[in-house]
């Protein structure tokens, strides 16, 4: 029940009407929305609101005033929360939702240099752009992501139609392959994605992050594109100059064919896979340990695997495991080997044989992937003595999905694809870390020219003066002040690392020239008003 | 009631279980979850489901075949949809969601020139970039956006903090200034924004689309940080070559005033408001009918608001306010007044005032506004005879809100701010139909050269080769075969606008050179190895 009473204003005159239904109890008979626009009382006690109800249900004679006084003290800082909406809510902290942040201007200048980068290394391959939503009908989305569906954001339902934002660009690209009947496309996209990531697994994993992709889909000869992706992440990690890196490169099928040769029974596959992905984490013994007493597999045929998921090593290791008594027998190991074999031929006509390692113990997370994968280390070894060896796991990563495609045409025709996907997170981390060890400076404007003036009532000369530069191109600032001191104002480029000034002045209107000032070595020169354009992009262009 | 029965397998032996229950009636009594596994025949006709349901409860020998038969046709329709659920899903289309789109290639290099061009001007003014997450707490969100509260994009709630898709880029800028107590800020944001348009309202509208936005944020000088916004303004459009445009610029206070001293009741303010901010698409008797019929005004004042808000003119017109011997009674009004006079002092001094008209029809639809408003219109005349006049609105807008940032600050704390918005979406579209209505051809690659070869087995060269122009920052393709056609290669080039091929074969090899080849007029040369790069290189910076 719903009681509405009007506290009696001599007691209190501020509180209006209130509504005395305690939170606790089940919805109000009353129309909700009314409701909800009156204070409540129902962060009360059970005992104080049942104190306080029973006084002010009595006639207005009859109140007993230290009761209610007592009570509704209790009542009103309850209230008091309520009152003023707008000011002291205690509840009220300004922040981002957990496990997103802002980019400060620091870190999107950091930020544009490294995508720069990575979307010229993409262009340099011939990759046309692509956008997508950032939300998909959630039906797009279900049963891509295995395990990791339940990670998904999903949109409230409002009377539409259900949503999910994305959790990564590749099964946007596949839905636009099918939905366009695109049967060869070579594209990069550069966008957000959405995880629910739970924060106690691993620190430093956003819940909104960059990703930078580039696939190639279609039907072509083998290992081509493989290796162009493969040459991709390559220029990509070498040009941001992180240091040493390692691809290490596997197939689904060879992992498979493992398994299948050792005994793990095929309804084990994926679960044993799962604990073969995390030995760059954990060690052996934990990941046996895991297998056998959680997962429930044979302890011999753990010991099997580890024969095979401990080696790596170039194309050597490649004829090796041709070689293998047991892995030669199964059909979708060699068909695997295969592949890798050609795929180091072409990686070594590329120049970049050296930095890939074949790793047996390489199992990438996502369901979809049919093919060779890959995934790029930094090694532990730092690029500078100075620095904190990081472990940021992997930067960069991928591999081939023929059957994405498929799963979104009616008719299940498939379009072979294969792809990359940067991790910028990690890299600006690394980036951004290494700039502060370094304390390098980073300016946050482009600002080529202040204009300025020692003296009063000059504001009218700065504004026609810096129109003047904006129209040709110039990059200006000036104080919003009508009378700025000239101190502030060469302090200010000192500050943010404007290079030069243009100062007007009595003198200089007189004489129809402007000063030219540099702001690192503080020379003055005077330059007519007609050249003083040409001179500043003259000098803007020497250095 | 519930029914499951096994229908008889003699007859229809694919059925397996199936649910007799009627989708039209009320929800199951068994487990839902195991109720919708099985296929639900409540799509039939009542009668047909009553005549089937019928024969099935009969005992098998006693069951009439035809009739079973024929209502079954029915059901088995009814069924089929539902028998393989990965394929022929009659409702399985695929698209995107409603009011979002993809960017093809060649919207993406539309796009990417309008946002180049668009960025370089905000630099041009000493922005510094920002970014904010997608989506904000939705307590952020709340009481920000007026009447329009109800288009914000809830995120579903999944156990953790209430959030909300962001539905501008200027209230997450109020709360990044609040959040990190940022008392001045000169800040350029690109990014996407959603909103739960209504498709009906506005043909084109779409939910999800980019917005850039400008904006100075602090307490300086009257007037100067405005003008510098308008100045932005007018670089964009002409910049941007859309034609002819005109920016109206009006205040609050102003409009705050005529409605005051016409009469208007205070509490019909903004609804009287949001009629006058219709005048750009409805006459004025279809907005003094709203006023006065719908929404209570008297007719003698909404005629008295109409000598006003018919009025628009350069500075001339504010002098001839500031004489209104009814305006200039009123205090709001005189001080709007007094801005715009400044304002437009500024504005020609910076060369732009002839673009600018004070327009008193103009009321911009957010609340959060207390000070000038603008808002730039493309003139209908189109730039060519050609074409036909678009009108798509305004395309850029904004104004001053200095009371938002203190809506996030505990203790009231208010940070003035002026700021713009650039409408890419409508200014894409005009771009767009107008590179249609011309034919422009748009490339989607950037690959200056072609690796191709006439010869069969020569792909190792073909990739040993292409991976030296990679390494030397050249952009170039190759055919992701082992043996392609020249012919085919030569034409891929013509259609991608591709300007050079390089040509290796076995002549080439013996004599160490590479063919280079010009694709526009097929002219060939042959270059050695070790020149080949330096050679392109020259040959596309004289292009």
């Amino acid at each position: 029940m719903v009681l509405r009473l009007r506290l009696y204003s001599a007691l209190y005159p501020s509180w209006g009407p209130i509504c005395l239904f305690p939170r606790s109890f089940a919805s109000c008979s009353g129309n909700p929305a009314s409701c909800c626009t009156m204070p409540q009382l129902g962060l009360l006690h059970g005992r104080a609101w049942a104190v306080l109800f029973g006084q002010l249900r009595r006639p207005p004679g009859a109140v007993c005033i230290r009761a209610v006084h007592s009570h509704s003290q209790v009542a009103e800082a309850a209230l008091a929360t309520q009152l003023k909406p707008h000011q002291e809510k205690s509840n009220f902290i300004i922040k981002t939702p957990k496990g997103t942040r802002d980019l400060s201007p620091e870190q999107m200048v950091v930020r544009e240099k490294i995508l720069d980068m990575v979307v010229s290394c993409f262009k340099r391959h011939g990759a046309k752009g692509l956008d997508t939503p950032a939300f998909e009908l959630k039906e797009m989305l279900t049963e891509k992501y295995g395990e990791d569906s339940g990670l998904v954001y999903d949109l409230k339902d409002q009377g539409g139609e259900l949503l999910s934002l994305r959790y990564d660009l590749t099964v946007p690209f596949a839905r636009y392959l099918a939905m366009n009947k695109v049967k060869k496309m070579k594209r990069y996209h550069v966008g957000k994605v959405w995880r629910r990531e739970s924060p106690t697994i691993a620190q430093g994993r956003y819940r909104e992050f960059c990703q930078c992709d580039f696939d190639i889909a279609g039907q072509f000869d083998p290992m081509i594109p493989d290796a162009e992706c493969l040459k991709i992440m390559c220029e990509i990690l070498s040009g941001l100059q992180l240091g040493d890196f390692l691809i290490k490169v596997n197939d689904r099928r060879i992992l498979d064919g493992i398994f299948a040769v050792c005994g793990v029974p095929e309804s084990k596959f994926h679960a044993i896979c799962s604990s073969v992905d995390k030995l760059d984490k954990m060690s052996w013994k934990d990941v046996r340990h895991e297998m056998v007493a959680k997962k429930g597999l044979a302890a011999e045929v753990a010991d099997r695997i580890w024969d095979y998921v401990q080696c790596h090593g170039g194309v050597s290791l490649v004829q090796q495991m041709f070689q293998d008594p047991r892995l030669s027998q199964n059909k979708q190991a060699l068909e695997g080997l295969g592949d890798l074999k050609l795929l180091f031929e072409y990686l070594t006509l590329f120049g970049i044989a050296e930095k890939i390692s074949f790793d047996l113990s390489l199992a990438r997370g996502l369901d979809y992937y049919t093919g060779v994968i890959y995934e790029a280390v930094l090694l532990q070894t730092p690029a500078h003595a100075e620095e904190e060896p990081r472990n940021v796991g992997s930067v960069a990563a991928g591999g081939r999905y023929d059957g994405l495609v498929g799963m979104f045409d009616p008719k299940g025709h498939n379009v072979p694809c294969v792809g990359l996907s940067i991790g910028v997170e990690r890299i600006f981390s690394i980036v951004e870390q290494r700039m502060k060890t370094f304390g390098e400076k980073i300016r946050t404007t482009e600002t080529q020219v202040f204009v300025a003036t020692p003296q009063k009532n000059f504001l009218q000369e700065r504004l026609k003066l810096i129109a003047e530069l904006w129209d040709a191109g110039i990059k200006a600032e000036l104080m919003y002040k009508n009378n700025p001191k000239l101190l502030t104002q060469l302090h200010y480029c000192e500050n943010t690392g404007i290079p030069l000034v243009v100062i007007i002045g009595e003198q200089e209107l007189k004489e129809g020239v402007i000063k030219l000032r540099s702001v690192a070595n503080r020379e003055e020169v005077a330059i007519t008003r007609e050249n003083l354009v040409a001179e500043i992009q003259k000098r803007l262009s020497e250095s």
